[in-house]
């Protein structure tokens, strides 16, 4: 990770509405023409997570979200990571950067297609010691409980 | 999993909305050593967002997580986006490419910091009708709660 | 706000999961017989709901957390109320009262196994206008997903 | 909600981890068949619990949920249960059946005025080894934060 060259990189006004997010390239060229030496792109973190989202949308007319949930659904199934629909939610599998860039995609896909508010629960779980998918999980815990009964 | 790929599922005009941010690049450094033709680097969502944060660190000897969170409150506050502490999690505002980015460099920096595993509840609200701070949400209550009283 | 009011509202087969919660005092005259003033008795909300429940143990010196799951989710389906397991968490359906009541019983039933300290996050959702049960709402996203590629 | 008739009803002993908890009598079967002597009234479990509620109302015409906040947040304040708001929600402190039977009610209140679907994100932690407040928990914290400075 390289937060500790990242951070030094940003501007205070990052922070603000106004301008636009500027994590490597600038929007506007201006603004590098006087920097002979730019700097490199800023990492987003890629440590691989499981992801589960529940998203609601706020301010719609109907208490029914089946059509929003479908919605989003089809726009995660989309993408290239792996996920897995349950009642409460979806878990999302691969690097921070893409499942939380899936997630942030959805929000602004909601909004595009009229839905003015969206409130996202998001547990995600990180891990440094090895490797393991959504199926891993289920399928260890439901053989303990199985060995349980023996 | 090459960003490349994901670039065709998405909509043209979440291009318009987001700025430019490079994922993989320097993920896969092979695949831009030697290429004359660099892909356009895959595009992070930056709708701003608040999100409340509340990450627990799993395989800690100890029950007491204050350590934890005093690590991860300083590596929070070290960022230029505004954030709030509670008693349950801390809240950060800013555009979505910049707060997920906080809380997964936050992720990375504590399994440097030797944190086996972590698990991270986050709450994040998106709206396209106005721009609302924390400290906004929760003045309005309050004044109401009065209002309500007269 | 009475719940007096509020049970005729169950239906017949929510009430056949219920038992009378009595916090304090007892439903039963037989059981306060020396008491010449009953307070009526104090009743847990008992609205339906689902509640998707993710456990997390902490201060235990180990990062894996699949005994701890198997020990809690063994104690879930010990219990009346129907649940599913997932990847992220375990959804319990059933009375507000009873739901809330099994997941204390198995904060407590952990820490009476060793466990010192407990994170739990739940998302719980109660509707008035119709009874949905967690396989309803799958069913339903997945079948609204097919009719979009019609 | 009848609290205050509730809190003197309660022994030390019910805070203890020992507390037997028998909601569902289907579960002990042999407890109840032909038993001349009623088992007492069974119990809610009563760990002490910090939660951290977020409630959102779906199907509301608009997405400013600011009433629909105030409207719960005053019945949370208006219970003998110590809570503080924040922008991402309302921490309750309190005993499980407590906590959870004043959440349960809110939700019954919010239906009561005209919410048809609610749902809710709860952050609930419980210990063993010491009874540790909200404000404990954000004084010991920032008191961390600033030993780092030194």
């Amino acid at each position: 990770m390289h937060s500790n060259t990242k951070l030094p990189a940003r501007t205070p006004d990052l922070g603000s509405q106004v301008s636009p997010v500027k994590l490597s390239c600038p929007l506007f060229p201006s603004e590098q023409s006087n920097n002979p030496h730019p700097q490199p792109p800023p990492l987003m973190p890629s440590v691989f997570c499981l992801a589960d989202v529940c998203m609601v949308p706020i301010g719609t007319s109907s208490a029914s979200v089946s059509d929003f949930v479908a919605l989003i659904e089809a726009k995660i199934r989309a993408s290239p990571l792996k996920s897995t629909l349950h009642s409460a939610g979806t878990t999302i599998e691969g690097p921070w950067d893409e499942v939380m860039g899936l997630i942030g995609e959805v929000h602004e896909y909601a909004h595009e297609n009229g839905i003015v508010r969206i409130q996202t629960d998001i547990r995600v779980g990180t891990r440094t010691d090895k490797h393991q998918t959504a199926k891993d999980k289920v399928d260890k815990v439901e053989q303990k409980i199985k060995d349980m009964k023996k």
